[in-house]
């Protein structure tokens, strides 16, 4: 077993998602328009991002719901794409908040009104306009995510619970986000936090929640069953984590959209990061501190600190960390399906978010 | 018929509603210390401003659910203060957005996290991190106010319906939002272009929404009642935009929380600007021109703006037009209830509207 059927699975719903996606989006640009030119730029900008995501956490709401014996495919699918525009909506503002200049290999929401600003004979200056409607953005997204939540044709018990799951990950993802944004400077900060800090911002809503609100869409009331799939769930999300940290430092900015590097430059507090703290020599945590959250890096600044994360074991360290999630993950799927083909799936996808290169 | 028995339901409404805001934000408080100092500080910030409120659109869903023949007040009390929350997470973005410095007498949530930052030791630039904390904080503002409404007892399809015009009603609120930013920076804005800006960002959400939401959870069906509850939202709407503008060119600093010609200096497209500019002389334009959207005029400059406003008879046309909106609105109260009480209140708020000073 290998991640090719987990990649296979995401694409195939990337197919099946894109014209609900497309459509929704449309309908959204095409009432933009009455507002005016600025609005529908906007949320023109919004379709081209999200059309280009990963799609994973629709794919997930989906595999869930399939697992516990959903049959209404159509509609859970119509429903998942709730999640995807949520998840654009928070890069957008994420992206404003840590100065990134590129998503999905299109300029950044706040940079590109940013540009938009200087046309434009207003006193509000340019920065603060494109992070004004980088904000915008966010929120519509936001709004526009739960309408399509709260639409979805299943009964409203199932409707209302996974609602409410999902304004309270979603309430979790800000306390990360605001950790995220505050540890950098804070003296005494602990593994855990760090931990806690980067579940919250990732797998609790990459993983654990499109996984349980498709769950909870196709009613399944079995606690095994249920805790299984968190676990799994858990498993999922470290992995996905992992991998995301490792493209973030050790990606190529031609897969990733990002530019290399990226999470250097932004000082973020990586597993990588956390172990090379604990466990480098002075001067290459020297080097660390110099690098860390520096924008003036070089191309060579990065690719040092890229040995020095191979030369301290870092990068071995977390490689494996990622792949023992893999294994502990496979453990929990007999629980979930006794499908042969879903349980492949499963699987597949597992090693996948350890496998995958953007 | 005056405006007192309007303010006197506003007061009970927000003593009745007081304890209920005050124990969900009271939770989120002792939710977020279990991420950290940061997060605690922002939901306390944000509990402060909250209760500061005018609470008037959790008054109005109250009013038109009573209006309606509702009978669980208790419930329609504990799902209104949904409204509220978003409102406060609305303001906290718009004062980033606007650079306003105080909100309810408060210092602004962007500017306390702005000297915050100072306290920090991360390379994030402070008004940056200070205007991400308020982003951050109106998201979180956004997820709960959900939350509340999702959980509220009532038959689902009444709060699907509810929930769908909360998300629709948000979204134009962003559109709002993006004009507002955007119409002082284009050449050509027509004056159908401002009022569709302003009816959004107000009277759209802070009138029609609540009566409207009010009025779905009691199970309103007649559609009489409804279209005249539209009517009389629709001058209610006008009634409170047109004085949120009169108070913010003239409004004492004391009373409304807002420093003095706080709307001139952020170059807002009023009412008053409008008539100004298209009644006034070239000197009292070119008077406006300088002092619209300068953050560097004097108490002087603003008094002299408010003294052209009075002498160019834009103060005396905006007040005219808003009393006007109170006599259209009171013509449909008839076809809303038939409980003289209710009526009366209907009426006085209506009043109200205008004769508030803060």
């Amino acid at each position: 077993m290998d991640g090719t059927l987990g990649k296979q699975y995401l694409k195939e719903q990337i197919k099946l998602t894109h014209p609900l996606l497309e459509t929704c989006l449309e309908e959204e640009v095409n009432k933009a328009k009455e507002f005016g030119n600025i609005n529908a730029k906007l949320l023109q900008k919004f379709k081209e991002i999200s059309l280009e995501g990963k799609r994973i956490r629709a794919a997930l709401i989906n595999l869930a719901y399939e697992a516990c014996g959903g049959t209404d495919i159509e509609e859970i699918q119509r429903t998942g794409i709730f999640i995807e525009i949520f998840h654009t909506g928070i890069l957008i503002q994420d992206d404003f908040m840590d100065r990134a200049t590129t998503r999905r290999g299109i300029s950044a929401v706040h940079e590109i009104f940013k540009e938009e600003a200087k046309n434009l004979n207003i006193k509000t200056p340019a920065t603060l306009y494109g992070d004004s409607m980088a904000t915008n953005l966010g929120d519509f997204s936001f709004f526009l995510a739960w309408e399509r939540l709260i639409q979805a044709d299943f009964p409203f018990d199932r409707v209302r619970k996974a609602c409410s799951l999902f304004a309270e990950a979603a309430r979790n993802l800000v306390h990360g986000q605001v950790l995220d944004l505050t540890l950098p400077g804070l003296s005494d900060v602990k593994e855990e936090e760090i931990l806690k800090m980067l579940w919250t911002k990732s797998g609790d809503y990459t993983a654990l929640l499109p996984l349980k609100i498709g769950a909870i869409l196709a009613g399944e009331k079995n606690e095994t069953k249920l805790d299984a799939l968190e676990k799994y769930a858990y498993s999922l999300g470290w992995a996905f984590q992992i991998q995301d940290d490792i493209l973030g430092t050790f990606g190529e900015a031609a897969t990733t959209g990002k530019p290399v590097g990226d999470d250097i430059k932004d000082g973020k507090n990586t597993l990588l990061i956390l172990h090379l703290r604990k466990n480098g020599s002075p001067e290459q945590k020297e080097f660390l501190n110099y690098t860390l959250g520096n924008e003036k890096i070089t191309k060579n600044d990065v690719e040092k600190l890229q040995k020095i994360l191979k030369d301290s074991g870092s990068y071995d360290y977390v490689i494996k960390k990622g792949w023992s999630y893999v294994e502990e993950g496979k453990k929990h799927i007999p629980q979930i399906t006794e499908n042969p083909k879903l349980q492949d799936v499963l699987e597949s996808l597992l090693i996948y978010m350890m496998a995958r290169t953007k």
